[in-house]
């Protein structure tokens, strides 16, 4: 399971000393699986401090006062509710690419920011005035867990801390409001807000009307320029030069393209005991989707060269993108 | 109407000249009715430059693409419909007091931050599942002008640029971190978010049970804490030191609580054609306000010492605080 030199106890049996050292394992002795776990983990971990807790005594508040507990309960509901991580998992990728090991630490704030986006994004757009989905990662949907309002309130709450976060723990400054830059042109009006926008609009068009194209230009924005924003704002938290940030972004836009399309793939073909979700949702839906437009094969031959663009995208990073490059290989692989 | 000493020519006959003469004229030459107005031009003028265009041709959009025409025309019509501007003209002041007439250009971007804030929340707190209210401001709501997914992407997007603006704007980085810092606390879970959250359980506790201490305890997170951050970002816009910022922070939870009982008292006994609210509507849908729990007489006694409140802790700033002075004392003459 691991490249690590040393061997690997199970839980039960680490001793703290043990556990430090496996911690300290350098990511680039780790193979994808176990570098992939503990990113996920650091992650975890640092969403859990970061979100207000449930119960909060009024002295350990902040400057006006404590959230809610209802309210504090919706957000970790929406957040930590076994998502895949992807997204703040590239964060810290780019940013040990660009940076090596220490860079991960420094841009462990810049990945959560991404997650709590992307988790404010889902909790709104399944709201009944948008998608009106009842269920998320085969649990409830936060306005359905909870209600309306709370899940409003709730993704409001989230975004807003994305950008807390990022201005508490990525230093110095400068990088700090770089990311919050990349973060807010990525998230905003001509970003993920606008596609998911442009992606409703669609809805009212009818299939024949539609293209791969205007469906492309719509993933784009509503979850490529987030995927992309992962990665570009990991090469900021690690100082990256002008040359390797345009490399991550590139291996950004076709790896999120792929991403879609896999997708879509897993809607009209996956197992939906793994993906949460009925099979042929979308179709039945008469939504915009790769299979529909270009039918099962030619989106997966689509999707193959996507990788193959992303991968070659990160040539400039040289041997320090081999676990990005691992990741891309991998997603034509995922089933949920 | 002007303590200018050159003539003020008439909007028609100002030559573009005289109009340079007219802006150059630093804020403490003016009265603090051409100041306020002043400011809010400038305010206007930023505003309009940062939302998206309604139109946008595709070279001139952004890295993902452009947003779509009807969001931008709800984000727009969300924003610049006629609001008072007193939160980003605190800033505007604030930043003035502690760093001179050159400060304001640099807190414009810190200004408006706090404006498209406001803004998207009075767009979510309108919404059907929140407080369901049709008018603001004397017009439709924005998810009645539009749709309710129309309103909730448009927050969204007014609450995302607001974090971007901050960044584009206020130099150098280290002052952007400290005032995307102060702005996500105040407007997060444990500031606005909060606040409103908590009013709405209240609306599910009979008066007879509420307090004014509690009434008060969500006044400080709805609407105190985004007041309170216009004016200490204004300070961090400007690098002001811990004393100055302490004293323009004390000044904003006085005011932001004396404008709240003003808000209530306008809404029992103010005239519907100014404040574009049906009288008494509070109290007829049992909302806890302060003229229900203390009487209309004591809860004007309370904003009248409240006021003095603000206008003393602004002591250590002097002379230069002359105009938020100004701005505090006609609070309790506004009748809209």
């Amino acid at each position: 399971m691991t490249h690590s030199p040393s061997v690997t106890p199970t839980a039960d049996s680490v001793s703290p000393r043990a556990r430090e050292d496996k911690e300290s394992i350098p990511l680039w002795r780790r193979d994808l699986v176990d570098c992939l776990s503990y990113l996920g983990q650091r992650i975890e971990t640092a969403l859990d401090a970061l979100l207000p807790p449930v119960e909060e005594h009024p002295n350990a508040a902040g400057p006006y006062g404590v959230c809610p507990a209802r309210l504090a309960r919706a957000a970790r509901y929406s957040t930590l509710g076994g998502g895949k991580l992807l997204r703040p998992k590239l964060t810290l990728l780019a940013a040990e690419a660009v940076g090596g090991d220490d860079a991960i630490e420094n841009a462990l704030a810049a990945a959560c920011a991404v997650e709590l986006v992307h988790a404010y994004s889902l909790v709104h757009d399944d709201l009944p005035a948008m998608d009106d989905d009842d269920l998320r990662r085969g649990r409830p949907t936060t306005h359905v867990e909870f209600d309306e309002a709370t899940a409003i309130l709730a993704g409001d709450g989230l975004l807003t801390l994305a950008f807390g976060a990022v201005v508490a723990g990525v230093r110095p400054a400068e990088r700090a409001a770089a990311c919050v830059g990349i973060l807010a042109e990525a998230a905003g009006f001509r970003g993920m807000v606008g596609g998911q926008m442009a992606d409703l609009q669609a809805e009212s068009i009818p299939r024949e009307q539609g293209s791969v194209e205007l469906l492309e230009a719509i993933h784009l924005r509503k979850t490529g320029a987030l995927l992309r924003a992962s990665l570009t704002m990991g090469a900021a938290a690690s100082g990256a030069n002008a040359e390797l940030t345009t490399a991550l972004d590139e291996y950004g836009r076709a790896l999120g393209l792929a991403f879609q399309i896999q997708d879509d793939l897993l809607d009209a073909t996956g197992d939906p005991a793994k993906t949460g979700k009925k099979v042929g949702k979308d179709l039945e839906l008469g939504k915009w989707t790769y299979p529909a437009f270009l039918g099962v094969e030619e989106s997966r031959r689509r999707a193959r060269s996507l990788v193959d663009q992303a991968v070659t995208a990160l040539r400039p990073l040289g041997d320090r993108s081999a676990r990005l490059v691992g990741l891309a290989r991998t997603l034509l692989e995922r089933d949920r």
